[in-house]
């Protein structure tokens, strides 16, 4: 019960090809110290089997590359592609979301034997220029849900009364000191160039690029920790309407809600079972509702995502804000994902922006089943910015942006704040 | 059953003692058709009786102005806050909202009672001058609740199988011409200045005025039609996956939704009964979800909310869009209520963005219980800018941010489309 | 708010016209007292408007006798049938239950209007020998109607947090004295004949008169009263899992069940408003869960139904046991129907068996729309036997089986406890 | 995917050690051909994983004999009685019924562990006379808990689209004769004796033994069988609403109810994946509210449970009706439990009666935890007689009492038809 954390090392090499074979290989080392069982279980609507997720990612490079672009392939199970379909309503109908933990079959081997097929007929297409876009896009897709896998188990082994951990050992080391004093990264107010600039991969939704008239605001340089989101609660900050949203504070009172996810005492269930919780880590698995309501405690406000990228870019002096490879994620060298005192602004934990999900200027879906990929979820959900201690090194940019419902915290969600100046 | 629309004509005089005197006429003079269990029944959760507004406007009045303000000053009915307060934290518990259709008492004839007694009581605050600024929001309160009354009993008529109507007679003269081909007002692209410039009453979610930088595009000068949505359905475009949100489809396939509300073979719903509907006439009482897929469907896109108002505004000219009192918003002229086939951008139906309600840079709600007006509410919403032909004349202006979650439509919303140019 | 309790004798004739006269002149004066909205609310799916108890009863004769049996005879209104048949599928489509507190319109005085003409109709048909039976039947059901009005209009009452009055008045006056010790009504063991025994009117699931084998047993002599069921609470009865049937431990938790319904402190809401609660009084407004886990609590048990017709027929001597017309049930002599401390079988409480509603050896649904009228019900419901402080004069007998679901207790339910011997 | 039936033989001693030993054996012999994950799946609350009726049987015997009756000994595991205590109140906190299929772990591995090591513990106790009704009741619960593993187990692959066989092979032979015609076992009337008689060994509501007065009738000596089902759904049987009790017929819309649960065109579910339905064959996984509605059609009735036993008993002669081991049930020989055409009347499905699961005369539940066995659900279930395909020989009785919701059907559930005479 609980095994080694995954030993795969995927940045040693950046042709495609070495990168396909990391991702594909990373996501069955992610899967490896789950039992059959562990790997079935669904815990929530939102959440999926870790099998699934085996499963799912090789349907998408099945379906998107060798069914559509290899000639005379054969789908390797013609019933499973309604059983691993997520949502790509073009690809025809598919299990209920809510029914994937029903699927004990097939096994995890089987769908193992699955990738590997899958994988090795990538071959045959993994040279062709013409396709790089799609396997790019696969690529990214297989690491998004990697970072599923593990928040999506997370949640199916905290639903287990003996709190059983995934990988044996306990967190990595976290600071003792206590938390910093907040300094500020401000911004003096101009236009920005917002989105993707074409250079290397990005999703849909990361486009078009375009200007966007921001005002004086600072941004802080380090996260809201455990030890100040605990300042908040014994403030009474979970009882006090006055600082919530109408809808969160509906939410906190329906759902009982009075501290994030995963605490209990001083304790918080981590990939690793129990385990204490440090003061100076980064709060993580909130919703959008707390972190709008400790903004509020705090007198200061979240930023909008434009905000938050026009800092990540560091876009006044022309430079790209380096993503240190020392230094926040870690998940594609196996260290446990804990939360650390980071500082950056990539690597501990999705941060929340006030920004609603929504087109940019111009952005129009691409055509075919793959344009089902972003745009039809921009209603009703929240942005968030950076990356996790559970995303992939490389998966990470400054015009990335991840969304999510106002109430969903199983993500590694956290937050940062802003104020105006 | 069913009686003459109100005869009350509210813009006469413009003191604010004279505006206090007509808003509180007018209230009463909607709910004056209405039979006392007509007044006192609620359709669903969103929605409230016609007696609950005619008492929760009186609140409102007596608590922070009369309660506050006037030295002295005893509520008429202790018990009276607990039914009539909507969703103030600050201002203590309060009936569950789902139950407000259980209040057979106290009787309409009992709030009329006590509305004349507030009404009355007024005068002796209505011309200090530190409390203008209050007593104008209480007129824009009021003014909300009578499109709500009418937008609410509407909802509770149409559950009756009878399709009871509210006023006598037959909808107001429609066009029968086809509809005009569309033009376009359009935009060159720049910085416009959004929210509302002081002058006169507004919303604290209208301002602050702000700069916001706008890309050319085109706004259409008027709004989709009845009939061009019948094209739409008999296009399947409730059929169709690829035309809606995620969220949208899922709500199309939950609730059976297939048509606006209150449409039924050839007719409509009104306030008037079922009624022959109008091709020509704007489209209305349409979700978020539905306003997009048309405009998807039809190769266009919903403005944002600084779109709509840079046109509105006329800003590049620098000229206000003058709201006609000839033509648009009927309500406080007491003809029934029913949409013609308007161009104008106020008076026919609120407008659907693709901008999420969220706050404006800089924005901060008041202190204290009016501080939870606006500001609370901004998450999950979408921004709906014009006005509708249930809003009162003078409420509406082209600052103003009107906001409803995407699956709501019991109000008269409807859509102008924009493109990118 | 709140009037006179109904002043209509009923006992004075015992023709079937007097009778039939007298029932419909009943429900109108118990209505009386309501305002308009009063009668058109509805507080939960169970419960129905008292206006829908106007129009149904109406409804019920205007369909089975005016529509089948007079020649010529038109509909009052060709709509109506639609919201009035209660759940005759026979009778065809109908307004969905739950959406009767939707009738503002037709109004109350309309509905009334409705009455008249139907009772006029009446006339011709009175006379005729061959309808007797369902003019009988069409009166008992209009007095099952009489009881709904006044417990469904009591829950909507109670929903407004002003607590309403229907009448006027004080409860009458209740005994000081303690209760009593209780005293045993025994039977000896044998052979009874259970059932109508067809000599006057009786519902169709009161037979067929039949042989029932019982074992010697024990009934108490009075109801379990408001006192004793505070000691039950005080000994932790609604916190004991080993006093409840699995579904009762289940619902006392999942609604936050602590006290009857009605019970506030050391008050009950009546009729007349919140009253103090006399500990002499039999205890009303339980569940069947909660009746079998005061029985569990005191040793003892509920009877079946068979035993309790067994001593309310006092057939070991063969001797019908008499329903006072000076003590019980004064609803038709218009005394707010409020429990005393009685001792009769009938009148105070309906009273829970421990048997479920079945049908008796041999039992047939007659044919026809009025066949759904008993038998369709029998699955999932439990039996209560006696009547209640709300039973009209008349409307009681030894064989009556009235029926509800494990959790119901809008109705005036108490209990009457049983013993082996 | 798929193994072989279990091959253990269980009835070859009778000593009580040997029976012990060989239910202990069976039930691992019935999860044998399951993977870790088919173990650990829940498919709905009303079920079980079949990991979990590993460990629940095996928390019975450390509990309540162990534990209580051990000298010294000492819990397994001091967290695992809060996973596998099902519903003993007694017995303290548990994992909600529905969160049962969150536990990846224990592993089956792990309970198996468990399981040899309290059976071998057991065996400081199988001879203790006095403990000997205890370890019978313990033995029961077991043989209850194989059926439950065997419904649940169906039930769960049943939502897997791959239709998934526990069971390679085919099902046994089946007749291709024509159904019988069926013939009818009378009963002249009288005082039967019911219940159990207190030879061996039967739970506590199969008693006390008392009398009943039955009225003279006739009970089919044949099942229904897919056959006559399939006429009866081609007859409109499930859309006539006359057919149906109200709470059946609001089911059947709700759930869109159109066959037995496992039907889909000519196949039906079974342990052995999708079959050809044979016609001969008893029905199986209705209702009650199918079986009472079936009856109808049919112009008979549902058996009471008194009845049913009266002619099990064939006590007007006193024989014991024998179950002969040659037919009926084969679950402990290891065939696939599949439905045949037998006319016994135990062995092919549970057969639904009209009686409510009520107390008998004079029950009482046995004192301490294993008195909530029986007693504590007797309220809105409906008594089921004789056995089905997956009891387990020696577990039959003519007194045994099984009981269900009536909407309940993953069960081996068909009906016996009676007629009064």
């Amino acid at each position: 019960m609980g095994g080694e954390p995954a030993r795969i090392v995927t940045g040693t090499g950046n042709t495609l090809t070495q990168r396909f074979a990391a991702t594909r290989a990373l996501t069955e080392a992610l899967a490896a110290p789950l039992s059959e069982a562990d790997a079935t279980i669904q815990s929530m609507e939102d959440a999926s089997p870790a099998k699934w997720h085996l499963a799912h990612t090789t349907w998408f490079w099945e379906t998107f590359l060798l069914r559509d672009h290899l000639p005379g392939y054969r789908l390797w199970n013609d019933d499973w592609p309604f059983l691993f379909n997520s949502y790509y309503e073009a690809e025809g109908a598919r299990i209920a979301r809510a029914r994937r933990g029903m699927l004990s079959r097939p096994t995890v081997s089987e769908i193992v034997e699955w990738r590997g097929a899958v994988t090795d007929a990538m071959a045959h297409l993994i040279d062709d220029p013409a396709l790089t876009p799609l396997i790019e896009l696969g690529i990214a897709h297989e690491q998004q849900h990697q970072e599923l896998l593990l928040t999506d188990i997370k949640h199916a082994l905290f639903q287990n009364p003996l709190g059983p951990p995934m990988w044996d050992g306990r967190d990595a080391a976290t600071t003792s000191a206590a938390s910093a004093e907040t300094a500020w990264h401000s911004f003096p107010g101009g236009i920005a160039m917002i989105g993707h600039d074409g250079r290397g991969f990005a999703f849909d939704n990361e486009g078009p690029r375009h200007r966007v008239l921001i005002e004086p605001f600072a941004l802080a340089d380090r996260l809201v920790t455990n030890g100040e989101w605990q300042a908040f609660i014994a403030d009474g900050g979970y009882r006090n309407a006055a600082l919530w949203l109408s809808d969160g504070w509906a939410w906190v009172n329906a759902e009982g809600i009075d501290a994030p996810l995963y605490w209990q005492g001083d304790q918080h269930f981590t990939h690793c079972g129990w385990q204490d919780r440090d003061p100076a880590a980064p709060v993580t698995h909130i919703s959008y509702y707390e972190a709008d309501a400790y903004a509020t405690w705090a007198g200061l406000r979240l930023p909008t995502e434009f905000e938050w990228e026009a800092i990540a870019r560091g876009q006044h002096t022309g430079a790209e804000l380096a993503h240190d490879p020392a230094a926040g994620n870690q998940l594609d060298r196996a260290v446990p994902p804990l939360p650390r005192g980071g500082t950056d602004l990539f690597g501990d934990c999705w941060q929340f922006t006030r920004s609603g999900y929504l087109p940019y200027p111009r952005f129009a879906p691409v055509t075919g089943a793959v344009g089902e990929y972003n745009g039809k979820f921009m209603s009703g959900q929240v942005v968030l910015r950076g990356a996790s201690c559970a995303t992939v090194r490389g998966h990470s940019r400054a015009s990335y942006r991840n969304f999510f419902y106002p109430h969903q915290r199983w993500q590694f969600t956290g937050l940062r704040l802003a104020k105006d100046i």
